[in-house]
């Protein structure tokens, strides 16, 4: 049985979703609940699962691997039949993997910043004794971290506009590459378009400076055609908050 | 031609020349000049190479693979013969994976601080004029700003030791690893070995709060194999700055 632990279709939990349904692999969706106050990814029995209490998770009869990114390598090495989200030239493949990097070390912590800023409203209201019994439960100090801020004194104006100035240069990047071939790291599809994607396809709605149309019109041509993919459409429809974007002209 | 740009057998360049040493592959060593002054990485024909700036850099027939950890990747998908370090098993695979992304994205970060800390003494005597020209050449926000940072201020105290703290995590982290199985990742030797070793196998020097052998009795036995093996020994003698370690008792 393959199972896969998950938020909603954004992010790093949209990395697996959208990898399995572009290859077409069958598997069992466990949403959890993102709720304000339920904090399932803290529970007792999500920590059994994952000691991290990270998301995504995929549970391959009973294997438990974590890491959005590592999850997509592990689906293409047992899956490879179906689309083909890893090249097989040795070169295309390691740009596949310089992008997929780029994209978890540079890109998601400035968009961890940016999207947990938007939850600083909601974790201020949270009373005290209740956010620090939660705080209590996070493994990792990272997410901790994160938390401590948004439910105290929140991001400061700095770090969001150094954030958003490390998407801009992201978006910048990506920008340079499209120039290069039709795909974010070569010439076909692969990995490293469902890990941009689905870290920045919600980037216009919220940092429109560091991501839009006229300074990013090869990006925004890419985000399009994603947005039209059926994989994503499905994909978004199925376990997303909205449906697929409409981008902006 | 397969051609390797590195600095001293260390840290990040300590990783492909390890990776190539362990499966006898053939390369040619281009050493980067390393001493105050030079900045080579930055320097005109560097940039031609690898417009980041950075270094371990492969070259293989003409074509660039930048990261450290793409590259041993890269490696392993273009020379799978010789001794692997890439488990067959999916499973094992996903878990070097895991691995060699957390001494990456979580061990990586603290040593920079902890290493760049040793060169603010010297950073700090460069004339400013100097050290603007030197920042200006600088491609990549992370190494221009800890370059900004020891060539001033110095890291702060708080800084400092939450980088110990996070070395420290990350050590216990491998204590619990070493006690399911005889290597970092799994029963077999992997690049996650490589990976971490090339990365902490000098902390103890720098960091003994954060790893000794008191408090990682296993990560020390590990430490211990792992400079015993020839490939090591190696390395460390033909590009290193000193032998292989005398681990303390």
């Amino acid at each position: 049985m393959l199972e896969l632990y998950h938020f909603e279709a954004a992010a790093n939990s949209m990395k697996p979703l959208l990898c399995l349904h572009e290859k077409g692999v069958d598997f069992v969706s466990r949403q959890l609940n993102q709720d304000g106050k339920r904090w399932e990814q803290y529970s007792d029995w999500f920590l059994k699962i994952n000691p991290d209490g990270q998301v995504p998770v995929l549970v391959h009869d009973g294997k438990v691997i974590v890491e959005s990114t590592v999850i997509n390598e592990y689906i293409e090495d047992v899956f490879p039949g179906g689309v083909s989200l890893r090249p097989h030239d040795p070169y295309w493949r390691a740009r596949m993997r310089i992008w997929t990097k780029y994209v978890d070390e540079y890109v998601c912590p400035a968009l961890t910043v940016i999207g947990a800023n938007f939850a600083t409203p909601f974790a201020q209201k949270i009373d005290k004794a209740e956010m620090d019994e939660v705080l209590s439960r996070i493994p990792l100090d990272g997410p901790r971290r994160k938390w401590e801020t948004v439910s105290s004194t929140g991001y400061s104006e700095e770090e969001l506009a150094d954030a958003r100035r490390r998407l801009g240069v992201a978006v910048g990047r990506a920008e340079a590459s499209l120039g290069e071939h039709d795909w974010l790291a070569g010439p076909a599809y692969s990995l490293a378009d469902v890990n941009a994607y689905s870290m920045i396809s919600g980037a216009e709605r919220v940092a429109p400076e560091a991501l839009n149309g006229t300074a990013s019109p090869r990006v925004f041509e890419w985000l399009r055609r994603m947005d039209e993919r059926p994989a994503v459409k499905m994909v978004l429809a199925s376990y997303g908050r909205r449906p697929a974007p409409t981008r902006a002209a």
